[in-house]
């Protein structure tokens, strides 16, 4: 990043000076603060430095010049605005100073709160409430805070030491402290903070306020902060801009309080109230779920006023922000103060009623709606949840704090999760509450379980932003850190054992509960619909077998794109022909093998374009190492070791060591690269010749009874037109004879594969051989990169993903630069020869948003992908048609 | 081929039509007849039909329409011209039917003499000639090379007719044979035709010349024609032109003779006369080796008038056509007419000395001479030759037919040299004489010994082209094919013993003999001189010792284009250490290991720097997955059940088992697309630091007692610009870590290969990291094919180049189309981010010379080949530049 010149350069603006739209430079949290002081809402003052300070800051590690100056400034201005001075001994203005992202990233970073307090302003602020509990809690809260975010003191010194406190009294609870009981812990504090951070307690303002603006900046950096962003695809390079704003209190009596609102159910999407508050508390104390806090609702009764206030500030907000707002609130002796809006995070069941609700309800139009959904949280929909006829033992039940259904085994540290994840293994993370340093584990885990917290606990809010189910505040479950274990009653569970959640429900279920197919919801159809309507691209479907195929038209796959014939190969009553063939000494042999596997290929193809119904399906002939039919070259040895040592029978050893050879003879040194695809075919015409067979067979077979198909034949891994053209050549002879023997007519087109980089810089010559190009972009992406993905999965690219050498994981996103160039190249070659050549996508990348968009931007005719993302296909297509927009990506 | 409208269409040309510069249309022979009749040369009148006839031939298996016409109306001319008439009674005229192609392919393709005879016509040449025995022996020679060569009867049949009849009269020679005796032959020959071939002797000479015709047409597609094509690079759609011409002999008596000769002498070069003649007899018999001809020299007395006329033909031809000529020429009756004129094959020496001497000579200029050598020969002449200070056990010696020295299993048959040549095995394919039929045999063998037949002979032409030592006629040698054996004296030579064959001096050796270095002649340094002056592109080395660096700079080098360091990790001492890093448990273990190698590498850095004396080196960082340099992982599972079998000590189970896991986890699916080259410097960044370390502290140490060094340090296998950027950083600050410390300032760069084909298409990124870019083309062809050369070479290439699926192996000629294209891309977005990047090429193809002159074409700035092609490189890119002339490619 290049440094500006600083001089000329604004580094703060007052609440006044901004809104929604400066979101980039001022923070998600700042510029909505800025947005609804415009609005006349009304907010405590204040003002924020803009992340571009941030990003200097890393650079430099110290402010960027003149940031000290302008904040100067500010400060001043916020004194006469509020007529409170920074530090007064009689009426101290106190500031929060927090962290705003432009995405935002939940309890990630870092705060400061009742910033401005010493022994000097906490006498003032006694005088000003005359309440000197409230005022030197309000100064021990300060100092514990700073001293643990800004000086970095371990936050359990400062709980050790009200502990202390309260066994010396002989009280269980922090508010039964006195005032003098504070004071005194004040001191300790103080105390704590010299021996371990080697420093006395700042007692100036200004300088609290520098080193909290630091800390600030310097926790966009932390560990979790990180890992957060790495989960959510979020950039390195955004910064964070910092929000210093007048302090309000929702702990100073019965007549305060504090809560968490969304304008709509996150979890249903259902237009209805839905929050938390707890009285008489703070903030924070809602939001980490420390302590469990009442239903919105009750608020209607305890404080009218402030709630009927409260209820048309969020509609007014909703109208204003036209999508579901994520609002926190404090009343502060009766009066409410907004501290915060956003756009809230939701469930993709949400996602979808919400859009499809806000169309009905004209707040938005149906383009908006394709733009607001994140299509890579559609297949969360997919999913299956809980057979309901299945036997299950209830073990307890919670707040259904994020739908789904999950299975794995109970741990009870994110660590652990971490271990057990990475292990492949399926885990629920259990936890009395999770906190933001537990990101990984809920990264790594199935389902979330948490005994305490709310619906808009940092759990529930982390876990409906990952699609993943979470129950919340299930208070009979009484966990056990040190044994490991938790009870449910009599009910022991230990760590490792299996539970289910239901996250819809907030049932926790002893064991493993059989799963059943979702049910597709209306808002989920409309939506579709919609995107269908925009979309260019065609979606198609990668499915081997009948079943596939119909599941992927329930889900609107126009047809199927690749069917890999190469797993019928490998059914159990098929492989030992397979080998036959593979290892057959003579034509004759060969050709055995061969017409046993005839039928049962024919069988397969029949159930295939049964199910496709006259759509078309493109068919891969077989593509990968014969090798990979045959048992495994060092387990042979072994075992022939073994036969000699045994002292086996002669024949026993030579039969033995003649699979060897003949095994040893297939191995290969890299089969990525060796005979496969096209080469088998050209190798060895008889299997093509008996696949081509077996497929036309069937075609006429099914178009005998029912609809015509529509037949694809696809040569799999050419390099140079050559290839392509003598198996076009081979390929049409068979398909002559069978439709002459049958005297039939079926349509039928033959296409190659483009998943190697000579394909892709000679399509112009290859395109005069092939009906339709598909492009293989997974062996696309191992070609281009030298990438084997099995190797570089395992060995380099997590350090690669790790260290930013690659963003995304290629065999992931689509890689636009590189691969995508192939793609955009052969493309381009391909029409120059035949202008209206089909082009396809059937990678892994075809169910891939971002990949999707791409495709549609080279110009593509379809994306084919698995069945079950079929429908986010559908709906990224939709998006690369939106204009300009940057869509489903705002709502990270 | 597009069928022309035959009817306007012309297939026919007599002499006086045509001329040299149209042998694509008629043939070499064709077209150099019809020169020396417009040169005024006595030459038999005659015409010829065009190679186009040929491939419209080869379509439809039929004379193309209007052929016969033409062909009827040339007969009558040429009856006209001659005064005499087919199949006349009184003076019948006889013609040649002989194959002609654009190429020379000695003896490849057929040829019927003498036709035109019948019961008929034989009495007219006895009328003509009074030579009842001469007419019956032209008439037996003709059937019998009409029957076996048109009718396919086995000549064997027909030979041992003659041995039956000269048994029955006595006698031993044919000559012996008289006049009734032959026309006896011929109504048993007749006979044996009608046995065979199932028809009667065809007696209508229009008939004998239509199926004549048909047989040389068909004689393109012969086994051995197509062979030799495949050897030499001969396209197989260029067909053969056909030429008819009026017979002359050399075997009406001792007044008569035939010969061969060169204008200058085709072994060496010099400017001599040489040749080989035989009085009485067709020139058959001097091409076939069956007598042993005389020296040309002798022709001198034998036939002063005749010998006169032929130097100055001689003399008239090379000044006319500016090269060295190879004609055929027969005596009859005194009277000399030309038969034949072509540049003459010869060997690389002969090539470059010609080439040198004829500028000299002002026959042509140095851009001609450069163009007229083939750089692929150029190695012939740096191949080693007989240590002259060896004890060598001379066993015989023969004509010195073709230069070089080689050693070899002796070998007596065709089929046995390739069925031994295919296993890697040295042959001497050592024969009576070889035939056409011979050359798949030639072609495995590292040399050829023939007991009979002279310089001249099919054996010694063949050879010479193909640049193999040859011995020819060496009468000494007494061969037993029964037996397998051969004779010298009372010394026995089996087959499978090993001889040694120098083919500059003739002798034959008893064993191996240690060979040596060769002396590079004038005439190579003086052609390479104006080749140095015409080329653009740098010519440099890929070497590894200090000894290949020295023997590149002999041979021309500029530079060390490719340094490998992982040969250095593969010797003897520090494979140890290496096992040691790379299994190393600890950070500790593993840089104790490299601090054994540092000292190791830095020893290898010294020698090479100092051997290349201030000239670039390009040093390429570790390479290699680092499974290459562990055991192999079968094996060790196969110890493993042998010591538990053994039941040894658990502790030496243990060790094995622990071995055997860190080996797996080494083990790649797909190793050249697995963790190697830069990933490794990434992931193992101390190997990498090692080696830099190394490199610079050997610079600073040579550089302190001589020449400073030129470095240049490459990063091999970068997909991803962000590989290389971060490695260069590091490389950076390990070198002037070095530098600091030694307080020394040495030149360097750090560049990258660019051989993968992301790397290609996202050069202009790459670029802005990279201060040189050498494409690595043996890499970049593997991942551009999507083919494993291990594995493609020995699993379907060869399918691929037999089936023309391929023209070339991508390993050897660098494909232009595919990854040609890639290596242009890369260039010219290179040098769009840096104009003067430096681009090199260090694959096998920077030794190859069309994909030398590709790369001249692309505008790369070097090549690096091994150090016996530098000299090949150099002459292939001065061609380069040699305007429009497909230079170096006419010698075929």
């Amino acid at each position: 990043m290049k440094k500006r010149d600083s001089k000329k350069y604004k580094y703060t603006y007052a609440f006044e000076e901004g809104g929604a739209k400066m979101k980039s430079l001022l923070g998600g949290k700042g510029a909505n603060l800025a947005e609804m002081t415009g609005l006349g809402l009304p907010v405590p003052q204040g003002f924020i430095i803009s992340t571009e300070a941030c990003n200097e800051y890393s650079i430099g590690k110290k402010f960027p010049k003149g940031l000290d100056q302008e904040v100067e400034l500010r400060l001043v201005e916020l004194e006469k605005k509020t007529g409170k001075k920074l530090g007064d001994l009689k009426d101290p203005l106190l500031v929060s100073v927090r962290s705003g992202a432009v995405f935002s990233m939940p309890g990630m970073m870092d705060t400061v709160l009742n910033l401005g307090l010493n022994d000097d302003s906490v006498e003032g602020l006694i005088l000003q409430t005359s309440d000197e509990r409230f005022a030197y809690d309000s100064y021990r809260r300060f100092i514990q805070m700073f001293g643990n975010v800004v000086l970095k003191v371990e936050s359990s010194k400062f709980e050790k030491a009200i502990s202390k406190k309260k066994e010396e009294n002989g009280v269980k609870l922090d508010t039964e402290l006195t005032a003098e009981d504070l004071k005194d812990l004040v001191k300790i504090f103080k105390k704590i903070v010299k021996n371990d951070a080697k420093i006395d307690f700042p007692v100036n303002p200004r300088a609290q306020l520098e080193l909290s603006i630091k800390a600030v900046f310097e926790s966009w950096n932390n560990p979790r902060a990180k890992v957060y962003r790495k989960a959510n695809g979020i950039p390195d390079n955004l910064g964070t801009a910092v929000n210093i704003q007048t302090m309000v209190f929702g702990n100073k009596g019965s007549d305060c309080g504090t809560g968490v609102a969304f304008t709509r159910n996150p979890s249903t999407g259902k237009k209805e109230l839905y929050g938390e508050y707890l009285l008489n508390a703070q903030g924070e104390d809602v939001v980490s779920g420390a302590r469990t806090p009442q239903p919105i609702k009750k608020l209607e009764k305890e404080m009218p006023k402030a709630f009927k206030q409260l209820i048309s500030i969020m509609k007014t907000l909703e109208k204003h922000y036209k999508d579901m707002q994520d609002i926190e609130f404090t009343i502060e002796q009766g009066k409410l103060y907004m501290l915060q809006t956003r756009n809230g995070k939701r469930t993709a069941a949400a996602a979808l009623k919400i859009a499809v609700d806000m169309v009905s309800e004209r707040l938005i139009n149906q383009d908006e709606a394709i733009g607001r959904i994140d299509p890579s949280v559609l297949d969360q929909l997919l999913h299956p949840r809980l057979d309901p006829n299945a036997k299950i033992n209830v073990l307890a039940k919670g707040l259904p704090a994020s739908p789904g259904a999950a299975t794995g085994k109970v741990v009870f540290d994110a660590d652990k999760a971490e271990e057990m994840g990475s292990k492949g293994e399926k885990v629920i993370l259990t936890r009395w509450e999770t906190t933001p340093d537990d990101i990984h584990g809920v990264i790594a885990a199935q389902g979330i379980l948490t005994s305490h917290g709310g619906m808009t606990s940092h759990a529930a809010v982390v876990a409906r932003g990952m699609g993943k189910p979470c129950i919340c505040g299930c208070e009979e479950v009484k966990i056990d850190l040190e044994g490991k274990v938790f009870r449910v009653g009599n009910t022991l569970i230990k760590e490792g054992d299996i539970v289910t959640i239901d996250g819809a429900s907030g049932q926790v279920i002893l064991g493993e509960v059989p799963l059943i197919s979702p049910i597709i919801s209306s808002d989920f159809k409309k939506l579709l619909s919609w995107a269908d309507k925009k979309r260019r691209l065609g979606v198609r479907t990668n499915a081997d077998t009948p079943e596939d195929a119909r599941k992927a038209r329930e889900f609107g796959a126009e047809g199927i794109g690749l069917c890999r014939t190469e797993h019928m190969f490998m059914a159990e009553d098929r492989i030992v022909h397979v080998r036959h063939m593979i290892l057959a000494e003579t034509d004759k042999e060969r050709s055995e093998a061969l017409d046993k596997l005839l039928p049962m290929q024919r069988g397969d193809f029949e159930g295939i374009f049964q199910a496709m119904e006259g759509l078309p399906v493109t068919i891969r002939l077989l593509d990968p190492p014969l090798h990979e039919f045959l048992p495994n070259l060092s387990d042979l040895k072994v075992e022939l070791a073994e036969l000699k040592h045994k002292k086996a029978a002669q024949y026993k050893i030579s039969e033995k060591e003649k699979l060897i050879s003949k095994v040893r003879a297939q191995v290969e040194a890299n089969p990525m690269l060796g005979l496969r695809g096209c080469r088998l075919g050209i190798t060895h015409p008889e299997i093509y010749d008996m696949q081509v067979r077996a497929i036309m067979e069937a075609a006429c077979k099914v178009a005998s009874k029912g609809k015509i198909p529509k037949v694809e034949i696809m040569i799999p891994l050419v390099s140079h037109f050559n290839e392509l053209k003598l198996l076009r050549e081979r390929t049409i002879s068979v398909v002559e004879d069978v439709l002459l023997k049958k005297k039939m007519k079926i349509p039928y087109t033959i296409g190659t594969m483009i998943e190697l980089p000579r394909a892709a810089v000679t399509a112009d010559k290859i395109a005069e051989y092939a009906d339709f190009f598909s492009f293989g972009t997974n062996d696309l992406t191992q070609t281009t990169f030298g990438f084997s993905r099995d190797d570089a999965e395992g060995k380099f690219l997590p350090k690669y993903l790790e260290d930013k050498i690659l963003e995304d994981n290629p065999f992931e996103v689509l890689d636009e630069d590189g691969v995508g160039k192939l793609v955009a190249i052969a493309s381009e070659l391909g029409r120059k020869t035949k202008p209206n050549l089909k082009l396809g996508v059937c990678g892994e990348h075809g169910g891939e948003p971002r990949s999707v968009k791409l495709c549609d931007k080279i110009g593509l005719t379809y994306v084919s992908c698995s069945p079950y993302r079929v429908p986010l296909a559908r709906l990224a297509a939709a998006q690369a048609r939106l204009d300009g927009a940057e869509a489903g990506a705002r709502e990270k």
